[in-house]
């Protein structure tokens, strides 16, 4: 046997699972289908509410839709959020009708390939653009410049430090995204004497990290850095986007980012920030710490059966909608995800393998966990599906349908 | 700088990349916008003719639609292979209308969930069904029998034995995949005592093998144990499907693959085979090895830009599309595919880094390359991009569009 990763606290507990106050089946029943991921607002209300009393007050919470772009999970979002950050004209388009700019929320766009039609159509639609590159700053100058209007340009920044216990480093070093520090202030001048509005900095140090010590700090050598950078550019930031990097617990071991003293400590580093930064605004960019625990794939049992001993239940899911529980995206290692016979009855626990419908040995969504014992046609839960997971997986793969996907309370 | 996999033969070499005869520009014109995926068809063919030639007479080829499900190709390939093999109900219908099955082309259905509604589906065209488990033959025969209808059933084996040196061991102990040699005799004579239309066996040991002598005796065990499974049954077996499991060279030191010796090796087996598959026929079941090499990804430079003395390409492209070239599917250590700049001209040559357009880390598509001087508006070539590419890829991740894909030669 093989442990799993703690089931969030909202679906733990004994009895058949509850998502939004429906069960499982009842859910599956709606979909007309399986598999299904279900996202259950009351979590993500939950979580919003729980880090807004946590930050010292003021400081923005934005969502990065890249982390589930599920058109009515971002059209919440938009209602409970001060700013939708967006990776792609695809991902603008959903942010601007879900009520983005317009609406009031702030719209940002970040990402280091941006083509031109993606920087026009985003300086139409008034949207904030962080610029990755001097070339991405000359384009964005140009392209405006021939449409005749006035763009908003933050600056992405690449810290020379990074997010320790980051599960993705995204700074320090040579990086792809983001200006290098020291070359910021020279752009920031060169935005301003172009007529752009400059909106600021982004920075973001990295992600899923579970030590809030770590991403104090990383937040404190944000502010500092912004401070200096904004001192040497003679321009002091409207808006600085501290980044995210707040991690949700997925394996066996981990525990819940302590979001309190994040924000606790956070509440200190504005206290005593750079009198450059005085009149600047704050904010933190969260996606999978919004959504993740919010979300629950469901996938029926179609077989059941032994091979050398071992019991293996086969779903009619698997890595084409779930790939990053799989194992096979982002992580070197396979860990096993919360994972639940969603019917909460079953028999005596048993050890066995959950592998998806797929032909390879890779679609694997539970390794030797245990389980009460479950038969053809149950529903298996697994859960951490609200992030990087329908729209971060290879859908097409072996052509297989889609999962339905749906959002409850 | 780091090193990359090896250019296949037909697009190695000085000047511009041709491919099907023509520029990477002029395709990147005809498909409207970049990324694209090309499938050069003289490839393809010069594979099926090489691999006929290498075979015994009589050997089949069959084509795992998985590898690369895009339709112009899997018609090309409906007439140019024995047998279209599926492993979704999706795959099924793309592999019909191609005109497998009605049109002489053997179509079968592997996968270790098929539902209820896929076995139906099968049934009614026709198709010969690779049965998984008793569990699955249980059920397909019940709905054959409300159907009114003999199913034409094979028994997928999960042998004893794996193929050495594979990308992935699909046999060899606990697996989900196929029966367990030891209970195939009795399920096999439970198929033909129930009244079905017995096709014989499937065995599918490995995959992604470079060596032409672990693949011999790979095949070698599988003749035997078919041999040893059919006097257990008392029955021959019309057909043995033995598998594929035949590499493509992606890395650096990776040598391509000895067909000629696996045929020498395949002859010899299938001169000394027991006597019981006298009259059986036999087939390789390929997709990889076929279509890999003829596929090429064209992305297109968006931004040049150095961050701490590295110099990073930007592209349009990345693992939204090409999963596996970005090292994140079915590899533990990221390697370079082989990548080159598509244009032929360029400066002199210099390492860079060739990453997507994505905002994550993960995003690269050839990590400290050695490559002539490109500019933005260049195109890159990935190499080794017609099979698990554009269809095993998440190509929803942050909203970008697909890549569009073309057949030419």
């Amino acid at each position: 046997m093989k442990p799993t990763g703690p089931i969030p606290p909202e679906f733990a507990g004994e009895g058949p699972l509850l998502i939004g106050g429906e069960t499982a089946e009842a859910l599956a029943a709606r979909a007309g289908d399986t598999p299904l991921f279900v996202y259950d607002l009351g979590v993500v209300r939950a979580r919003v509410a729980r880090l807004r009393a946590a930050l010292p007050a003021g400081v923005g919470v934005h969502y990065a839709v890249k982390a589930n772009p599920f058109a009515p999970l971002v059209a919440a979002l938009a209602g409970l959020t001060d700013g939708l950050d967006v990776a792609s004209e695809g991902e603008m388009r959903l942010a601007l009708a879900a009520g983005g700019a317009a609406g009031g929320t702030a719209v940002s766009f970040a990402g280091p390939g941006k083509r031109d039609r993606e920087i026009a159509a985003a300086i139409d639609a008034g949207v904030t653009i962080n610029l990755e590159s001097e070339g991405e700053a000359e384009r964005t100058l140009a392209i405006a410049g021939r449409a005749g209007r006035t763009p908003k340009l933050a600056v992405r920044v690449n810290p020379d430090f990074d997010l320790r216990g980051s599960g993705m480093r995204m700074g320090g070093g040579a990086k792809p995204f983001g200006v290098d520090a020291a070359r910021v202030p020279a752009l920031v001048r060169r935005l301003i004497a172009a007529g752009a509005e400059w909106r600021g900095f982004h920075v973001f140090a990295g992600s899923q990290a579970l030590d809030a010590g770590a991403i104090a700090e990383a937040q404190a050598a944000t502010v500092a850095l912004a401070g200096e950078l904004a001192e040497a550019a003679g321009a002091p930031p409207p808006l600085v986007n501290l980044g995210g990097g707040f991690g949700v617990p997925y394996f066996a071991g981990d525990v819940a980012l302590d979001v309190e003293a994040v924000g606790g400590a956070l509440a200190q580093t504005l206290a005593a920030r750079p009198a450059v930064l005085a009149d600047s605004a704050f904010a933190v960019e969260l996606g999978r710490w919004l959504v993740a625990e919010a979300g629950v794939y469901l996938t029926r049992i179609v077989d059941r059966k032994t091979s050398h001993g071992e019991t293996f239940l086969v779903t009619d899911g698997g890595l084409h909608h779930q790939l990053a529980a799989s194992g096979n995206f982002g992580t070197v290692v396979r860990r096993n995800y919360p994972i639940a016979l969603a019917s909460g009855a079953g028999g005596p626990v048993e050890t066995v393998s959950v592998v998806g419908c797929l032909c390879t040995p890779l679609d694997r969504l539970g390794d030797a966990v245990a389980l009460p014992r479950a038969a053809v046609g149950d529903l298996i839960a697994v859960f951490l599906a609200g992030a990087y997971g329908a729209s971060a997986s290879p859908a097409a793969f072996l052509g297989h349908p889609a999962a339905a996907e749906m959002l409850v309370g």
